[in-house]
């Protein structure tokens, strides 16, 4: 999927909204628990019941990892029921790899070629050589992280050089690598004040905002700093939509949550006169 | 497995090789292609042949993550497979992950609950929460990303502030974090030159050391510069080992090139005194 295409789904939608797949088995509601896979029929359900107010869902790979072949065969199916089913959807794998060359382009065979992902979120400690394998894909993305919403993204991410802080120095250094085309970075909504800065940096890409929700960052905020002319914002809400209910409820009260956040969505894209 | 019970392990081979299980399915000897599980029986032929000059081995996950769910069996297959059959080698996960609290947590149940793996590979980007969820698991292993063995590690690691460079401040940052009990660096061959100051951050701790073989780095050097008086050094060759040869003969081979680097490990812990 490219930018044009990301761009015409968010007014289609009216919606800058991904809805993170963090499909955490021990917080499923139980009477899903007697299904073969629960954590796919769990996840089948959430697409269901939100499809229509998001443009993009999120797996994040360490919920699947951590049930072994079962988790595997869970994300593998989840992604096929997208693609099937919801085709116009961005899909990303929240892996945040990155390993020397010829091993990154093992990743970016599993997550592209194997599994069909649009995306893979890639952490940039080791450089150029651990990104660009998931660069030669054509309409693949990489999402590199820069500013990260966990409270440990102080201990590295603002080191400072003359006055560059480390975040900004992998936004400039990673313009040599590939355009607004083919990657995007991590900006977590708790630094939203930071948009600003980010903004002089990399004024087209689009941004994965992930914090809103049960990290508590504001959607107003992320908004007001961080969106621009082609929306260029995707927020992320995980755990505030899939588990805001653990009834048999559980995709209504999602799709209500995923409503509530588009009705916002909506208003902020009319304010900035995008729709 | 504890800090002594490596030291004990390497005096009693005379070694600290670590084979890395990079078994890349496309390089794999085509005898071996008819077997159920063709990454499994390498494996398993390679661990056979060079357990006795290994304290540890290392498969890197995104040769199996690129496998699907074939891979992720090949992996369970081999760690319980060293396990059983050579239960004093050390077992390390190269998985380089590192994520929100949350989900590091999830990483850490795969790799040391589901798994067994004794250590698994960090990368620094997202500070202290992302790591901390390994450190709570007795006797396993944090080995974290510092200076790597990649061209990229230049992009980074190399960023100063003042006169403290990114790798350095990770040593540094991270000792608040873990102790020589509890975590590892990850330091390439291909920097011997730096071990020194790398030594003056970290005398005590084990560094796991990439990039001797293939990657073109010495471990005359690496010992030089970066050797303690417990050894401190798990050194990992993967291709110059274990991909010496891809015939039906792979496995010998495979043992000799393992016995040869074994034997220049004896006569440098010798040199130092250890054994």
């Amino acid at each position: 999927m490219n930018y044009e295409q990301v761009f015409e789904q968010i007014k289609a939608k009216k919606s800058f909204l991904c809805v993170g797949l963090d499909s955490d088995y021990e917080k499923l509601p139980k009477h899903l628990l007697t299904h073969e896979s629960p954590v796919f029929e769990f996840n089948r359900q959430i697409i269901d019941a939100t499809a229509k107010y998001s443009i993009a869902y999120k797996p994040n790979l360490a919920f699947y990892e951590s049930l072994g072949l079962q988790g595997w065969q869970a994300l593998e199916k989840t992604v096929e029921y997208i693609r099937i089913n919801y085709p116009d959807i961005f899909i990303i794998a929240d892996a945040k790899r990155g390993d020397i060359g010829n091993t990154s382009k093992l990743y970016a065979k599993a997550f592209f070629e194997n599994m069909n992902f649009d995306a893979v979120t890639v952490a940039p400690y080791m450089g150029e050589d651990s990104v660009k394998p998931f660069l030669s894909y054509n309409s693949k993305w990489v999402i590199l992280l820069a500013l990260t919403s966990n409270k440990g993204a102080d201990d590295f991410q603002y080191f400072k050089e003359n006055d560059t802080r480390l975040f900004e120095k992998v936004l400039k250094k990673s313009q040599d690598w590939a355009d607004k085309e083919n990657m995007m970075y991590v900006v977590g909504a708790t630094r939203a004040e930071m948009l600003t800065d980010i903004r002089k940096i990399v004024p087209n890409h689009f941004l994965l905002v992930p914090g809103v929700g049960a990290q508590g960052g504001s959607l107003q905020e992320v908004a007001k700093y961080g969106m621009n002319n082609n929306c260029g914002l995707i927020v992320n809400s995980s755990r505030a939509i899939i588990f805001a209910d653990n009834t048999e409820n559980f995709a209504n009260i999602a799709e209500q949550k995923a409503k509530e956040v588009q009705i916002e969505m909506e208003m902020l894209l009319q304010e900035k006169g995008i729709i």
